[in-house]
């Protein structure tokens, strides 16, 4: 009998060898190393069964014919890594979908609808300043001007694609009819200690938490730190640090929230000079919207507030607002029956990160199932998950597709 | 008769033209601007009766001949700015020396020992990781192990002063004897907002405040901002923000202390990591020891104790310390009078900053005029003094050689 965690860790540790040199993997949307991982999954899903097409977007599509008229049913991820990460974000998710379907036809069990697994060319966003280009282009939100976007070596998304074999002119013909579109389960690491402190290997999601970015600029004035008395000092420094203070009480006090600034940059930035201006951001995310929404706008009253006591300028833009995006009920249901089918608690947890079901939930009803990953790291070369874990997710997804019946006018009519 | 404040503003005016392109003046040592920079100083030395020598270290030197055996008094101040500095900083002390010179010729004074001006090629320290070459080599301080020091186009300092037609290996005989060394009076500008605030325009220096900078790193975990719980979070960059607050109360709540966090890098420094690292400097100056290093001190309990109850790795390395350097209270003296003379209230000020004078002191007496500067700034284009308050200090500068009886041994037999 197949040990599935064991096969599972084989075939990522085979794709996590695709990679640029340097630490860990980077492996980019639309290279070589993208190419030669393409290739690898499509043998695996030949492999389990399915049909193998590669979209206009750089989504490698594997299909599983249901019955005639049924709908479809989506599984995976994304195939590219961060520059140095690791072997598991992303590329999990699409590896274990398609054992997930061996493993059913290894059983001899066949499902009332078709399915497909998914390998989305970029969620990272590393490579071009865009990412999702391929769930939004199936969800039928793909906005073409991105095309026009260029890398860092000056190459466009749109030659990009082109050299990669795909027809970007084809970008908006890729969306998919909702009515057929069942849902979409992705499969990912927990990116965080949560299921580690739990002693569980498996939670699924219970929202996408939203997310806004403010940029903050304080503008003080510069001076010798040696001859400016401190008295009549305008230095950006230290009304950012008690910025940076407020923005972490926000985030321990208040539950459902996390905060962080995560970039700051100070100006000149020499040991002997008063600060005079400093750049930096804050985030907020939430599974709450109105959580959310109000730490921003206590940000930017305490900014103003403190600037004014501080005689510094400010400036505090919200740059960003993505609301939260909740999984759906009903799915959920399912795959928590999965989960404790296989021995699980079956927790709910919210996620902190975003994920292509953020964009996919344009589309269909979406459901996410995190794995444990040690110490609650990625992004990093020692992203890590246990192959029983992997096993136990590679059983989780088999049932969860065995229970699901799914309603609605799609639903097949026979049963 | 002459307008000395419109002559010293009119030869400041033609010294700053001489500047590599851009905002501001920039000059550096050795090179092509420095070189036309002392043609320009070497004519003024010579019309105001001064024999000229360029030494080993590229100083500048107008000598004008006391009676036999009579010992040398130094005035003058740094010939080289900052990046896109002003028209005052340092050049300001030499032109205006020069031309106490010159009117003491003009009224037909004498003097009993000898003067000597001097344009030092660098105490700023911009182009090599190094400063005070000049000053140091007069003193008998300066280290040698400084010439292998390579600027950022790789030309060592030896190579650079060979260029300028200096011969480094004499730099160690430049030392004067401190037998016939009778004081040095550095006049700049105050680079700080006193006078302007006191409605003064000049003032004796009491102290050249001492110095020391600290290096604090901070490490704590990266993460995902969007997947790290709030709880256990160790943010580098709280810790900094709780480190900077510190450093800029210790500097409000105490008298006589000058406290700056001047540069801080975060890593990895982007929107939606948790900061896993962060270094910062800390600076303190005061014109008392004690008062410096009991800050100092302050500090590395705070960030040793802050660290631990944050769960944060730190090292704190005191990486400078300069004593202060006290004015010569004799000198001051006369000083004072020769303010006072002038109409002028004839306040003593610290200075927070550095100068020739700090090295001047190890080969004899040193005095410092301060000259007030528009809305105290420096180091920018904006610098600004007043043409009157140049005439101020023309008329210091003689009466104050003219009211000094030099005393000791090298003290001239007749007057």
């Amino acid at each position: 009998m197949t040990d599935w965690g064991k096969e599972a860790a084989a075939r990522l540790e085979a794709i996590a060898a695709i990679s640029e040199p340097g630490p860990g993997v980077t492996r980019l949307p639309y290279t070589q190393e993208h190419r030669r991982a393409l290739e690898l999954l499509e043998s695996w899903m030949l492999e389990a069964g399915l049909s193998v097409t590669l979209d206009a977007a750089g989504t490698l599509v594997g299909r599983l014919d249901g019955p005639e008229g049924a709908g479809t049913f989506y599984l995976g991820s994304h195939q590219d890594s961060v520059h140095h990460g690791g072997a598991f974000d992303g590329i999990m998710g699409v590896v274990l979908s398609i054992l997930s379907l061996e493993k059913l036809r290894a059983e001899g069990g066949t499902l009332p609808f078709s399915v497909e697994v998914l390998a989305f060319a970029d969620e990272e966003g590393v490579r071009f300043p865009t990412a999702l280009l391929g769930s939004r282009a199936l969800a039928g939100t793909a906005d073409t001007a991105v095309l026009d976007m260029a890398d860092a070596e000056g190459t466009t998304l749109r030659d990009a694609l082109r050299a990669f074999g795909c027809d970007p002119d084809e970008l908006g013909m890729l969306a998919r009819p909702r009515a057929g579109a069942l849902g979409f389960l992705e499969t990912h690491i927990e990116q965080g200690p949560v299921l580690e402190t739990q002693g569980q290997a498996l939670a699924a999601v219970s929202t996408i938490c939203g997310i806004e970015r403010h940029a903050v600029t304080l503008t003080g004035a510069t001076g010798h730190a040696g001859t400016l008395p401190m008295e009549g000092r305008r230095d950006a420094l230290v009304g950012a640090a008690a910025l940076v203070t407020e923005v972490n009480r926000l985030g321990r006090e208040t539950s459902d929230l996390r905060a962080t600034v995560g970039a700051l940059d100070v100006s000149p930035n020499v040991v002997n000079a008063v600060p005079g201006h400093v750049r930096m951001t804050a985030e907020f995310r939430s599974p709450r919207d109105k959580v959310r929404e109000a730490a921003g706008q206590t940000l930017q009253r305490f900014a103003v507030q403190k600037a004014e006591r501080m005689g510094l300028d400010v400036a505090v833009e919200r740059t960003y607002a993505q609301p939260a995006q909740p999984c759906d009920a009903a799915l959920t249901e399912v795959l928590l029956g999965a989960i404790q089918e296989g021995g699980g608690a079956g927790c709910l947890l919210p996620s902190g990160a975003t994920h292509d079901a953020s964009a996919m939930a344009d589309l269909c009803p979406v459901v996410m199932l995190f794995v444990r990953c040690r110490n609650g790291v990625s992004h990093v070369p020692e992203e890590h998950v246990d192959p029983a874990d992997l096993g136990r997710a590679v059983e989780t997804l088999s049932a969860f597709l065995r229970r699901l019946q799914p309603a609605g006018p799609s639903r097949p009519a026979s049963s």
